[in-house]
């Protein structure tokens, strides 16, 4: 696109203010000129960016009971000390230490072997040594039950059902494929097979890089190893089957540890009218031992940290406290929101509302809403028109996050009427670097993080002012 | 985000059939059936992606005029020839040809020389050898005014305005900001300067290369090189000229060639009920000479092929004549959409709607309007609840393109009711990459250049379908 016509959109700047009122030109009121100086602080003085910067550089992976993992609690601890909030202490909780060994080996059985790239899926058992066995391809966990022990005993069941490209939201096309990373070992175990591969969750087809993920057992069921292969080995492999069938080498020496304490990190600024009542926002502080986690789930937590920066720099009083957690150990086990959801119980905390983030740092498309009563989303969808210049448009009905979630569970309930919000950022790039090696820093774009930041501060301050309104 | 949540989304997928349904539950009519074909055509079966990596690297930049611009036209009409669409034609257009010299070298004069990294500008003029001057730093065209002939006779003016960082679409930044670019070095010629250097425009505050684009001369006035300079190098000049001034060292050496024949390329699909009447999408063939035009317009290129490719392949018969035009010489002189609409004129085709793709292959958001009458951005709303589960929200008044834009004056104009639309993607990394060494294939993401193109095969679709309610 070239420049002359670009005379068409010039806008005439002048001081700051003169600027944000160009903005908002026929709407000025008290909401409509708040969020633009949310927006603002965002994306001239953000600070999102330089915070995931340091934790994926300065900490980097920090899978839960990791040194790493440690480390990241006192970055957290750290960043939330030096913003001045109103309180900043560490919530304790015990968490799993599941860790990678040193040996992750794949190789197509040949006269010169063929490596693989593989990643030892999150829980997985070690091979204890080489093992060698045929492979049989299926497209999914019926498809072993169908085939059953007669074709399965002894052999690497390997599950090549690539995700659906269809859904818009990729979410969607992860969550009808996801099964087979997940019981793939339970169910092909109880078919007699001795280890199992999966082909990486991306829609990338043809990816070099494996990418890792939670796998689960079931007792008195055998537990056996369990790797990610890329989508490019997925695809050699299948190649190699079509043209008579291949024997795998398996190699990984993975370990289950005692469980660890660790924590929870928690900032507060006190609200003014109902210091009791809180609004919570959140993202992961753990990650995958892979990449720098930094969109899964580096963004959310400078996201959330910044929503409340940005907040508290524009000397916003909240009539409710603002609370940021950033949670221990959502990818194994999810102690850190459990815990946390327990806790509140324990204490009684009245929990206005609960937003997470942890879709990526991408460009902001909305909320999704866990509905806690009928009105819920009606009312949020209120603040659209509001949000509209902001290119928010979604508002629906929908999951609002893993770590947030206990909170609403029968047993932990304090407010039934709690709000439950989960950012939607556009989902088209996200499975390009979830859980894999290209999760890194370079991967998230500035802006895009900063309007993710600026849309949280957003909800939060409406939120604030206008829930009383609702009953 | 870790996997266990996910058993929520999960859907039942069986045949494609079945999918399709079970994404449009509870609107099951004609409309939606087909857009969701679309959408399935364009993410299942795509070519926009494989078209776009054939024009970026068997092709590369094309600039008009060039050899790589001629081999560009044969490119565009292969693939549409490869199509078999109706009919395949070439439209001859004279063009501009102006080349970057083999001689680009711009550094602050020291003991060791400090070199910076530019781009000369399109349409500048050579320095004839290498020029030596101070510099001075100003913040636009106004300034220069202001500063007059006593401060910058014999100077290099060296304009460092940033794009503003607040408004939400970076194209209204870029309109803030690019007049310095354009205008910039017939302002400081009329105070004497003899060259300028202009902040390259991006949002990318320490980025390493220049962004090239266009600037212009007015008659009467001397005509002084022109280049643009990164913005590492300008924050590194803006440093030394703090620190007590710099003298620049500026050796380019361009020129400006004989007008060169050359062609749009047009393919179209023969309209059943209205053959006489068209529908136009399109986008420019021709780029900068810098990276490989893969944004800026190699995706548009991808989308307006793509468009009508999946329209095709669904058996889709149009009511009215579908064109796809791939523009020539948008950047340096918009020949193409000159001539374009001149030879509509003089063969009087009504055309009933043009559309136009050039803000890059991100994440579609939805359509600006440019209105002909009160009647169509209204007209256009009527379909986003349509268009609502593909994320696309933004149905606005606003600029549909450059190369669409002459059939709308009023010399050429022939249907005073013709729809003028441009797709708008998400624009937050636009100017990362515009004009400059970065805009590569490689920074194109699969899938939403795919959403890009059924954004418009639908668009296209509804238009047909139902224009002629609405007089």
């Amino acid at each position: 696109m070239h420049s002359t016509f670009t005379a068409l959109f010039t806008i005439v700047l002048s001081t700051t203010l003169g600027f944000a009122q160009n903005l908002i030109p026929d709407k000025a009121d008290k909401d409509s000129i708040m969020i633009r100086s949310i927006y603002d602080e965002a994306l001239v003085n953000g600070q999102s960016y330089e915070n995931l910067r340091s934790l994926c550089k300065d900490v980097g992976s920090r899978l839960s009971g990791s040194p790493e993992a440690e480390k990241a609690v006192e970055w957290g601890k750290q960043v939330l000390d030096s913003l001045k909030f109103d309180k900043v202490y560490l919530q304790p909780i015990d968490v799993p230490f599941w860790e990678r060994g040193d040996r992750e080996f794949a190789a197509i059985k040949a006269n010169k072997n063929m490596s693989l790239d593989i990643k030892t899926l999150g829980g997985s058992v070690a091979t204890n040594g080489r093992i060698e066995a045929e492979v049989v391809e299926v497209q999914g966990l019926e498809e072993v039950k169908q085939l059953g022990r007669e074709k399965l005993e002894g052999k690497i069941v390997f599950y090549n059902r690539p995700m659906d490209p269809r859904p818009i939201s990729t979410f969607e096309s992860y969550g009808g494929c996801v099964d087979q990373r997940y019981w793939g070992a339970v169910e092909a175990a109880q078919q007699g097979a001795i280890a199992v591969m999966v082909r990486s969750m991306t829609l990338l087809d043809d990816h070099a890089h494996a990418h890792t993920g939670s796998m689960g057992y079931k007792e008195g069921v055998t537990k056996i190893p369990s790797v990610a292969l890329s989508t490019q080995s997925a695809n050699q492999l299948h190649r190699q089957l079509e043209s008579g069938g291949a024997t795998v080498i398996l190699d990984i020496n993975p370990r289950t540890n005692e469980n660890v304490k660790s924590f929870n990190v928690i900032g507060e600024i006190t609200g003014k009218t109902y210091p009791d009542k809180i609004i919570t926002v959140g993202g992961h502080l753990d990650s995958w031992d892979v990449g720098e986690g930094a969109h899964d789930d580096g963004a959310g937590i400078a996201h959330s940290i910044e929503a409340l920066r940005i907040l508290k720099s524009l000397q916003y009083q909240p009539h409710y406290t603002l609370r940021v957690v950033l949670f221990m150990n959502e990818e194994n086990g999810n102690m850190g929101g459990k815990g946390y959801a327990a806790k509140s119980k324990e204490k009684n905390e009245f929990h206005l509302a609960a937003i997470e983030t942890d879709r990526g740092g991408f460009s902001p498309r909305g909320f999704s809403i866990k509905p806690m009563n009928e009105n819920q989303v009606g009312f949020i969808q209120q603040f659209a028109p509001l949000l509209k210049d902001y290119q928010l448009h979604h508002f629906e009905a929908g999951y609002a996050g893993v770590d947030i979630n206990p909170l609403a569970e029968e047993k932990n309930i304090v407010n039934p009427d709690m709000f439950m919000l989960g950012l939607v950022p556009d989902s088209q790039r996200y499975f390009d670097f979830h859980h894999c090696d290209d999760d890194v820093f370079e991967n998230v774009n500035k802006r895009e993080l900063e309007l993710g930041c600026a849309a949280i501060a957003s909800m939060i301050y409406l939120l604030d002012q206008h829930v009383k309104q609702l009953k």
